[in-house]
């Protein structure tokens, strides 16, 4: 069986023979510099893994994870470029080293590069391989314009959220499962369960992504920034918390998303006090319990030993920093 | 057979239906009103009618044509971002229409949707045709990114134009042609006539746009802008030109490239009398004529019979605006 570190160096060594032209520089390095400052290769992992539940020889399945894991990094520097982030990894993000321009077009080749990986996969399987990625790749879009569309909106539901983070987050890890268990030869109950397990995950791992930008210390990683607090972001906290409050409460937490000028730490320590109050960070990790929970539960049911799946219960404890 | 016009009907009945989904809106209305907005569809129909040359039957040949239609859209709509053009067909752009987040991720997701009808082609011809896909999409980005360089430099040699026009402009014209040959069954050696036929008529095709802009009204074609010459667009016309200019024509041309203030029809007629003494025009309808015939040779050289070829020699005397 594979350990994730296995994977990791497969991954690693795969991408570096992926054969990117020198030219055009101004195209290619882009690419080569984003595929170079690193990443955990989680989601090809998550092929390879799926893939290895069934099958010990996971060869067919190292183009469509290399095809997944430069389809991701594609999204993160046009995401990047629409968010206006200057850092990525601790990097400067590309369109802020070269410029806007290079960050659309070295995105727009690395698409294509991914399809061309993806075409790489045995001539069998690659309608099907075609279909997952089309549909997850066309969710990833979705979910981002959802997520560009929550920074003009304050009245966002739960469900919002949740379908929202679903299509940009969910969609690929659960895409790299359901690839990785077909590969393998998984039949299709199965295949659809590989899916709903990694839908699962990916909603806990998202809620938990929030959860830590203001909560970190309480688990033990790192500082938290309170940055999204910062921002407006529309994260699960400040939904949960918009929705909840009342009366004085919501007036104060309003006027905080309003406020143009403000003193950072001020902002995030009185936000967080109507936080507290509203008891959102225990219902946040109660959300993120309950997730985790239905995901395990679809892994628990896919039909093989223990000892075959093992690696996919510490990718998925990772994933949620759970020291288990 | 199939005339340009039976192509044309049946490309844009067949766009009309491939089912974009409502929401959320702000992705896929821009799609939906960049595909409306017009264009000729040659390139699909080019897929149509080189199929049409071996098979009267072209059903399969039209998710493929409809791929290429929406993957030059969608380089359109990003080329029009990066160029901060505001008009595309007499219509605001995407991105001055919506913004430019919206121009980016919605054109993402046009690359998705071409490959996903795409890969509604006959199974047994997946393989091939995405091969043909990415390497035709990849050289687009290269070219566009060749053209993007080509702002910042002065020193572009001939070939160097060529080349990149080459990625640029004749690679889908070739792309196209070659996935009609091949879905109606011509054999190697002629599909890769039919590429060859393609990549000529694409270069005599932007080589006359250039021309175009300066000389239109000699050809009766509407008004010449002298555009490019405004813009230092690094057209044919300018760097043969730079390359044939010596002494104080060449210092002239130079000064007129760096000035910032100018009064336009000042600069275009400065310029343009330059190139008349270089003889720059009739150099270049010689090289646009070249082309021309060289890809007219390898059209004549596929082994069909004239009444089957008849459409795509029309499609070439029109796409090089003759009136033969």
């Amino acid at each position: 069986m594979l350990s994730l570190r296995d994977c990791q160096n497969l991954i690693n060594s795969s991408l570096a023979g992926i054969g990117l032209p020198a030219d055009p520089s101004n195209l290619y390095d882009p690419i080569r510099y984003m595929l170079q400052i690193g990443g955990k290769r989680l989601r090809p992992c998550l092929v390879l893994l799926a893939c290895n539940v069934y099958e010990d020889d996971v060869r067919n399945a190292i183009n469509p994870a290399l095809s997944l894991e430069v389809f991701h990094n594609f999204t993160l520097m046009h995401d990047d470029i629409m968010d206006n982030s200057v850092l990525r990894r601790n990097h400067p993000t590309v369109h802020s080293k070269w410029n806007h321009n290079t960050g659309i077009l070295s995105g727009d080749a690395m698409v294509i590069k991914a399809y061309e990986l993806l075409s790489l996969s045995p001539e069998q399987m690659l309608g099907r391989l075609l279909g997952i990625f089309n549909s997850t790749a066309l969710r990833l879009c979705e979910g981002q314009q959802y997520d560009l569309d929550f920074e003009q909106r304050i009245d966002i539901s739960i469900n919002d959220y949740l379908k929202m983070i679903q299509l940009k987050t969910s969609a690929l890890i659960a895409g790299a499962l359901e690839m990785g268990a077909y590969i393998g030869g998984a039949d299709e109950g199965h295949i659809k369960k590989f899916h709903e397990f990694g839908m699962n995950l990916g909603i806990a791992f998202q809620v938990q992504d929030d959860w830590l930008d203001l909560y970190a210390e309480e688990k033990g990683f790192g500082k938290a920034t309170g940055n999204d607090i910062i921002c407006n972001k529309k994260t699960i906290l400040l939904i949960q918390a918009l929705q909840m409050a009342r009366g004085d409460a919501k007036e104060e937490l309003l006027s905080w998303i309003r406020k143009k000028d403000f003193n950072p730490d001020e902002k995030v320590s009185h936000v967080k006090a109507i936080f507290d109050d509203l008891n959102i960070k225990a219902i946040t990790l109660k959300l993120i319990e309950n997730y985790y929970n239905i995901g395990m539960g679809c892994l628990d049911e896919i039909d093989a030993g223990r000892d075959r799946k093992n690696e996919l219960y510490s990718v998925a404890n990772l994933l949620l920093e759970r020291k288990t």
